[in-house]
């Protein structure tokens, strides 16, 4: 639905509403025909797909596999094609940088740089987070600007930091000038439209102008002794998501690039370092009395698709299962359980295959569904919608929408 | 979806795509209140069902009868509205007839006019295929330009053959010269839009001297001493689904129309003249090896839903199912089975019902469907998607599109 005419039916109430994301939890059935979900002992899990409405979503569309951002872009409601977002913005949102609009970011990856040119160690020796740190230091001290462009640095974790280009309109469609295999040669960045913009060509001179300084900068280094660039992008702020929606909005998520993105939506994001799923709870807690709607961000499940392990899948969703009581306790009036995407175990990456979803509300038309999980929600009452149904389908749960027309 | 964006996201590999289109498939409960599909003996296409995800398109939108062209155009993941095409272009590309870009198509049936310039017979008597080429060779002797364009001739079937105007920027959005009915005048033919642009002004006016100078040089003849123009339309290529997909492409069809669309979408066509059911099969078994997607189109399931011939759609069912081991022999890594649009016994024609499709593949996400038919694929994983989804669908579970987004 056009966002802006979802805004004008939006209406503020005293309704709370929580959106919980289990990273990459679509799966496909294991050995024995189960799916993780099926597998895992989750009877919170089930109890809020009986008292809910249930079915899936398409992240994106059918077919299409999804990055981490544009599955959480359409959650949060955004097309995710208009709202496409490069990893350089996303990376950097994740981190305590305050963008402007207009500036241009890219993900800086430090590497190690034979004699002749030819990348020898595209991560330079997984050097670590004091080490990444000291290089930027460095940068940051002798690179302050670059034809009349100021450029500032973040440092985003270990080897990966961010450049930011700031002061002049520059066009982010440019390619990434890391090989992205070892024993080559960085790439000259250069625009990818087929005509390039002015913004373009000058944003694509200066970085090369970037990894060039860059270069003897750090030639006296060991490891990290040479830069790359990737995702290049713009920083446009989201339609915002508290000016929406109309409501106080806080996101809790463990992982920089989830916090990023829900900063990106312009939700406050709580800091607090390295987090357990436990201190995840804690912190919707904390913040529940103070907000209207929270985005709990649960990363593991993903990860452990992305390593095959269903097994240690199946043991995060029962992990979760086992603190959802306290997220029941909240009363939320609108609990959404969902994903951003499928991550089956077999494929150990992200995949195209619909998420299930989940919304238990006082108004939910409950279906059949007893359990949660692929199977039985294939004969749920919500069926297949677009991720970006999700958000009005929460508003509507939540009261939080007038009458469209008289 | 965006087929630019669809196509940025595309990349090659080894896996092979079957795509078997079962015209018309699609039917209602017979008196025994199963379909066709439901009541056929058909344990390979049930097999099917089994190891893959199942449900229903739309070919073109819920409550929209679909001619062949746009419910194939779909099929092939062109917006049916976006690229609707012509009968004259439709059947003229289902002939060996090499179109230049911006040619005006016309279908041309022959036909019997009395002395007082009503219509006696819409087919000329049906004359055959000789006698149809013999009178349409004397328009191509006499009639070589009109105005200064261009004119050339195809013959099509029997009575049926099609006019092609070069040379001008024309307009095809022009009427129907046939009355559709008999013992009535011909129509003149003229632009259909509200606000007529000068090139349809100019097609309408060359498609009326077309029709007076050939009721010239034909006023000799018994039969066919006019003709009729319907279909009018402006050859422009399709996106080409060999660019857009990165894959050989070969189309097996026993039927002009259903060569013609595949090949206006680039497909190779297997030209092969009449063929059996089994003869189809072999012409997919020697493309095989050479091509990366095959769309096989079975036509007489639409033939015996048109005839309201309920046991004969069952035995084409079955027979097709006889035949299916050995496409499954070929080991295709996705297989699609499903059909155009639906063709339901009762009804004698084309009808808006959504389609059953099954999609096989390894990472299929597989549903509790054992059986192919309409009412276990209501509890289908696939639940109900558009026909333009599918060509995502089948490109995604092939492997062949890379992640959305960071």
């Amino acid at each position: 639905m056009d966002l802006d005419l979802l805004s004008q039916l939006v209406v503020s109430n005293q309704s709370k509403v929580l959106l919980v994301v289990m990273d990459g939890i679509g799966d496909l059935a294991g050995p024995d025909g189960q799916t993780p979900l099926e597998v895992a002992r989750s009877p919170h899990l089930d109890q809020v797909a009986e008292s809910g409405i249930c079915g899936f979503h398409d992240p994106v569309g059918p077919g299409i596999t999804p990055g981490s951002g544009p599955a959480h872009i359409g959650l949060f409601g955004y097309d995710p094609y208009r709202y496409l977002i490069g990893r350089g913005v996303l990376d950097t949102a994740g981190t305590p940088f305050v963008f402007a609009p207009g500036d241009l970011a890219a993900r800086l990856n430090f590497a190690t740089r034979a004699a002749d040119g030819s990348i020898l160690d595209r991560r330079a020796g997984r050097i670590g987070d004091a080490e990444g740190q000291r290089v930027l230091a460095r940068l940051a001290k002798e690179i302050k600007e670059l034809s009349g462009v100021q450029v500032l640095f973040q440092h985003v974790k270990e080897y990966r930091a961010a450049a930011i280009f700031r002061g002049r309109d520059l066009d982010g469609r440019l390619c990434d000038s890391d090989p992205q295999q070892e024993g080559l040669q960085s790439i000259p960045v250069t625009p990818t439209a087929k005509e390039a913009s002015a913004e373009a060509v000058l944003a694509a001179q200066l970085a090369n102008e970037f990894i060039a300084a860059a270069a003897r900068v750090l030639a006296d280094e060991e490891k990290a002794n040479f830069v790359m660039m990737r995702g290049f992008d713009t920083y446009q702020p989201l339609p915002s998501f508290t000016d929406l929606y109309q409501w106080r909005a806080t996101a809790v998520a463990a992982y920089p690039m989830y916090k990023g993105v829900a900063r990106l939506a312009g939700m406050e994001v709580i800091e607090a370092g390295q987090q357990s799923l436990a201190d995840e709870i804690q912190q919707v807690e904390k913040a529940w009395a103070e907000t209207d709607f929270v985005f709990l961000h649960v990363k593991k499940t993903d990860s452990m698709g992305e390593d095959g392990n269903f097994a240690g899948k199946v043991a995060v969703i029962e992990e979760f299962d086992a603190l959802l009581p306290r997220l029941q306790a909240l009363r939320p009036d609108v609990l959404c359980v969902t994903g951003d995407h499928s991550t089956p175990c077999a494929m150990k990456s992200h995949s195209w295959h619909p998420v299930p979803v989940c919304i238990a509300a006082a108004y939910a038309r409950t279906d059949t569904c007893r359990q949660f999980g692929e199977t039985p929600f294939l004969s749920g009452g919500l069926g297949r919608i677009h991720s970006t149904d999700i958000m009005p389908l929460l508003l509507g749960h939540a009261g939080r929408l007038r009458k469209f027309g008289a």
